[in-house]
């Protein structure tokens, strides 16, 4: 299959590496010429370049473009691709692309690939890197069915774990599972600030809790915006668990600190049985 | 050296497998006799057994039981041990260990190294779990020189940071930096709750930010307890900044948000220059 992918960072990237060790015969797109030689140095594109033209006979085209720019995209292609292109996007939220773009494009089908590194841009893309990962499709009542199994194909053939969910659906489990522990970890370096005695003692356990909030921060605030409500929602429900910990702390109950911590305990269990 | 490791957890038989490779003759005394076995195995003690009077001829001990076990523990060895002992700890809260340690033993030092997986227990013991991590030794103005001196030797030995640091300075630093994120991270699977569609989706994201939380109840516990009074007011603290985001959120006040996160992003590369 003739496959274009719009936009070569990490997530781009990779895509092309495993879509291309499948056979298929992938043109890259990206504002950067040196970003479209490292592409096809690395395997993951046959043919990459700086024009939108290369995506023109496409069947397949892949929007990797950060959140703001999918729909400004969008409008470019629909004076590029064949009418038949199906076409889909990596972004992490739905609803408010979604609705959008299936106006635009009849045959787009919203997807959203829950994987990542804390590396970024092309260099970074890798083999497999969503083999076993959750991959969320978001049909709506509106999208094509012809266009929705050539994408749950591409997906299965990543040896992704494809879940199909409604739009909102989608938006809200993020919204709890990925948006909301941003802003939860980026706080925890706020409140550290700059204490030169505990930065001393920075090790794992900070380490791992404070990887996502101190990640990119144009991914985090496009993730803010475009999941405003679900976030906002998810930091109030947040904040009441939290607080209810602190009063027990605060009230030396430990009966209630002690069975939170027993219940999280499994709870993680049972979400990563395999990983401990 | 003849040295003593009371308790042979992941800590204790990390410590004993170090120490028995730089030449020093370990006996390690713990509760169950299997696990005594496992350590000699491994190479973390010469001699084990559950046998306090083990440790009686032994330069330096170390007690590397649970928080609660600690000063009950002293209180058992002052029966056993010769009076020139040096005694350690490696519990996570000091200043409610260290002063009433002290008066139990005057050649006490309070320890602790900042280093911890995901895995428990003797058979978890790693060589070098300490190598480049914080180990803080937190004397006070009644620790015995000479006791403090092999303290400091031993953590240097091991490939160690040497950090020293008063007990407050230390209790408030752990909780900016390691109890508050246990709190932080338990939050996350209480508001998760039972989610069927966001379990799903968990991913690298959620499965880091949620380890310290998911980890040993008990650990929790004791760190609330032994630390309860700069807990709460790092929990307070650490609220007011996520309100902050929250209100920059539910505000679309995207300039607040966009730098709060840049400085997050800033502030952990600072924080861990090498890892990424």
């Amino acid at each position: 299959m003739r496959l274009g992918i719009l936009g070569l960072g990490l997530i781009g990237g990779s895509l092309g590496r495993d879509l291309s060790a499948l056979g298929h015969h992938v043109c890259g797109v990206t504002t950067q010429e040196s970003e479209a030689q490292t592409a096809i140095s690395m395997g993951a594109a046959a043919e990459a370049g700086t024009d939108l033209a290369l995506l023109s006979a496409c069947e397949v085209v892949i929007l990797c473009v950060p959140i703001p720019a999918i729909l400004p995209m969008i409008e470019c292609l629909t004076q590029i691709l064949d009418p038949s292109t199906v076409l889909t996007d990596v972004g992490s939220v739905k609803a408010s692309i979604v609705h959008d773009a299936e106006k635009l494009w009849p045959h787009f089908v919203g997807g959203h690939p829950m994987a990542g590194t804390t590396s970024r841009g092309m260099a970074a893309a890798q083999r497999h890197l969503f083999r076993g990962r959750p991959y969320v499709v978001t049909p709506t009542e509106n999208t094509d069915h012809h266009a929705l199994g050539v994408i749950i194909e591409m997906v299965k053939s990543l040896d992704a774990t494809c879940i199909t969910m409604d739009c909102d659906t989608h938006d809200r489990s993020v919204a709890r599972i990925s948006h909301l522990p941003v802003f939860v970890s980026a706080a925890l370096l706020l409140n550290l600030g700059d204490d030169p005695d505990a930065s001393k003692l920075a090790s794992s356990g900070f380490f791992d809790t404070s990887r996502v909030g101190g990640g990119n921060p144009a991914l985090g605030l496009a993730m803010a915006q475009g999941n405003q409500a679900k976030l906002v929602a998810e930091l109030r429900s947040y904040r009441q668990h939290l607080e209810k910990l602190e009063q027990a702390v605060a009230e030396s109950d430990w009966q209630t600190v002690s069975a939170a911590l027993a219940w999280s305990n499994q709870r993680r269990t049972q979400l990563f049985p395999e990983k401990g």
